[in-house]
């Protein structure tokens, strides 16, 4: 087994990989949710004076990496950054390799739908901790309008929602990691393995994502010798409301409980008077609220241990229509203090 | 800078990961070109036995996974492989997502287009040499009726072809990358950054990737202090027959000469009887050609230092329908006996 693995599917950072500074940005809509008043930024219409929603997504993605990237005080030009590491939710990842296009730093481009910001950091980590990067720049957006006409509607067609689908997130999340200094650490990761029980339903993707994040969990946990408790915060993606719930109850069977210490970011990121379904979903999801609200909650000292698992559900309108599965995948990364 | 980087682009691998085993697989008409007889399966039809061509091209990098595996002894079952570092052309990479749901290795799914084979390699790579990984699954696939249909026309509808158009190629290939054993070397890996030299026309795409293969050629050998005579095979992934030129051409401006030893992977995976316009394309293409073709001929001695630089083209038909320019990325591994 190679020097820094415990067990098939985790890693640990020999030297954890420092939280530099963060950024987080939002549509309006999140911004009037519980955790906007962590948002660096709320926009107040979806378009952000561009002529396209997929320019304004490409907008947004660039601000939350401007923002972070001057926090941590490596803004340039050019930009003091070894890596872009990213993804979007958008046809070829357009939003992001558009981006990176603006921000002229060497990009490697990432796909795992909604877990894409844990997808970024774990291999930020790994960069950084191998001798290969001093500073790596991690992000994910994604945006309701340009997300739901390419998965579902456009959202001018106004179709009916189910009471179980989820609203796809307008915002983006960006971590600037470095080998050295002052911050929250990276300490471990782990990989997810895709896995798939069945739904076929693209509205129910809180359904298809439980089962991921579970068994990243469990393996996490495994893989550490940890115990659920030893984490004061255990935070998945974009499960929702009826997704956090089958979480809980598929835990249970595999003898992990999730506590207080659990919570979800779709579940989180919309007021309950907000009528957004089951709550919010989107590769910008677990990606603002980690960046703009969790750490917040960390530098204000309530959390000290947390692990995000942040889930993807890897359809795309070809597959469910041709009537596949929606397979699932969930990685982890262990932040502490 | 971090300990193992070279220049800003460019990292080199403390104990160089080797390529353990590869595999490439082909359609009938790949099969029939200048390469086919390296590889080590081809279909004799597009739809294999399946019931769609995107299960086809699901199948095909499938079959390239298992014999990767096979040959280089980890095939389990559960396959002894750390990590699946894959990625295709379809929305949201289902072709990889969906073989990685069969596979059950840990999995981090990648875009970059054509480009995505050397983003596999790198990142694969720098896991083995940072002490995360011992065996790594790279690949890449492209299938030509689920690409030409999604970024252009259904190949049924039997739209005329600009000259200049390229083929999506149906192949895919893997590599098996390992800490340790016998084998090629991979030295070095460079980044590309996204380069963008104003094309919009989306048959055109060798010319859109040129500007992003000269560059990271430039980089590279600029990061290594090598001339281009250093390697005894430099290789484009799907520039075609127009990019060729024009990547010679720029190349020349910034006094780099690619003579004999410059080869174009889209050029030559078809022959000139085939009547294929410019030559093939497709993240497919330069994965098959090398997993297959060049490293036999690595293996038969008449190669020892390689620079694979693999070029992708960042459209969406959504980015070119409004009218935006054709961003471009390369991505360069050496490999070295």
């Amino acid at each position: 087994m190679a020097r820094k693995r415990l067990g098939y599917q985790t890693v640990w950072l020999e030297t954890p990989p420092v939280i530099r500074a963060s950024a987080a940005v939002g549509g309006a809509w999140e911004g009037r949710g519980p955790a906007g008043k962590d948002f660096d930024l709320v926009y107040q219409d979806l378009i952000l004076g561009q002529d396209s929603f997929e320019k304004a997504e490409r907008m947004m993605l660039l601000d939350a990496c401007h923002l972070a990237l001057e926090k941590a005080g490596v803004a340039g030009p050019p930009p003091k950054v070894d890596y872009f590491l990213a993804g979007d939710l958008l046809n070829q990842i357009v939003t992001t390799s558009f981006s990176a296009l603006s921000l002229s730093i060497p990009f490697l481009g990432l796909y795992g739908a909604c877990a894409t910001f844990c997808e970024a950091l774990s291999v930020g980590s790994t960069l950084i901790d191998g001798g290969f990067a001093d500073t790596v720049l991690c992000g994910a957006a994604s945006h309701n309008a340009t997300a739901e006409r390419q998965y579902r509607y456009p959202t001018e067609y106004g179709g009916q929602r189910k009471p179980y689908a989820q609203t796809t997130v307008t915002a983006a999340g960006t971590i600037v990691l470095q080998s050295g200094g002052e911050g929250p650490r990276i300490t471990h990761v782990t990989t997810g393995k895709v896995v798939d029980l069945g739904i076929k339903d693209p509205y129910n993707q809180g359904a298809a994502m439980a089962p991921a994040a579970v068994d990243t969990i469990a393996v996490h946990l495994s893989d550490t010798g940890r115990s659920a408790d030893y984490y004061d915060l255990i935070l998945t993606g974009d499960l929702a409301a009826f997704g956090r719930e089958m979480a809980i109850k598929l835990a249970l069977e595999r003898q992990i409980v999730l506590g207080k210490q659990y919570r979800d970011c779709g579940a989180m990121i919309f007021s309950d008077d907000q009528n957004v379904g089951a709550g919010g979903s989107g590769a910008g999801c677990v990606a603002a609220m980690t960046a703009g609200y969790w750490l917040s909650e960390m530098a204000r000292g309530k959390y000290r241990r947390m692990l995000v698992v942040a889930t993807g559900a890897l359809l795309s309108p070809t597959t469910f229509q041709q009537g596949e599965n929606i397979p699932a995948v969930a990685h982890a990364v262990a932040i502490e203090v």
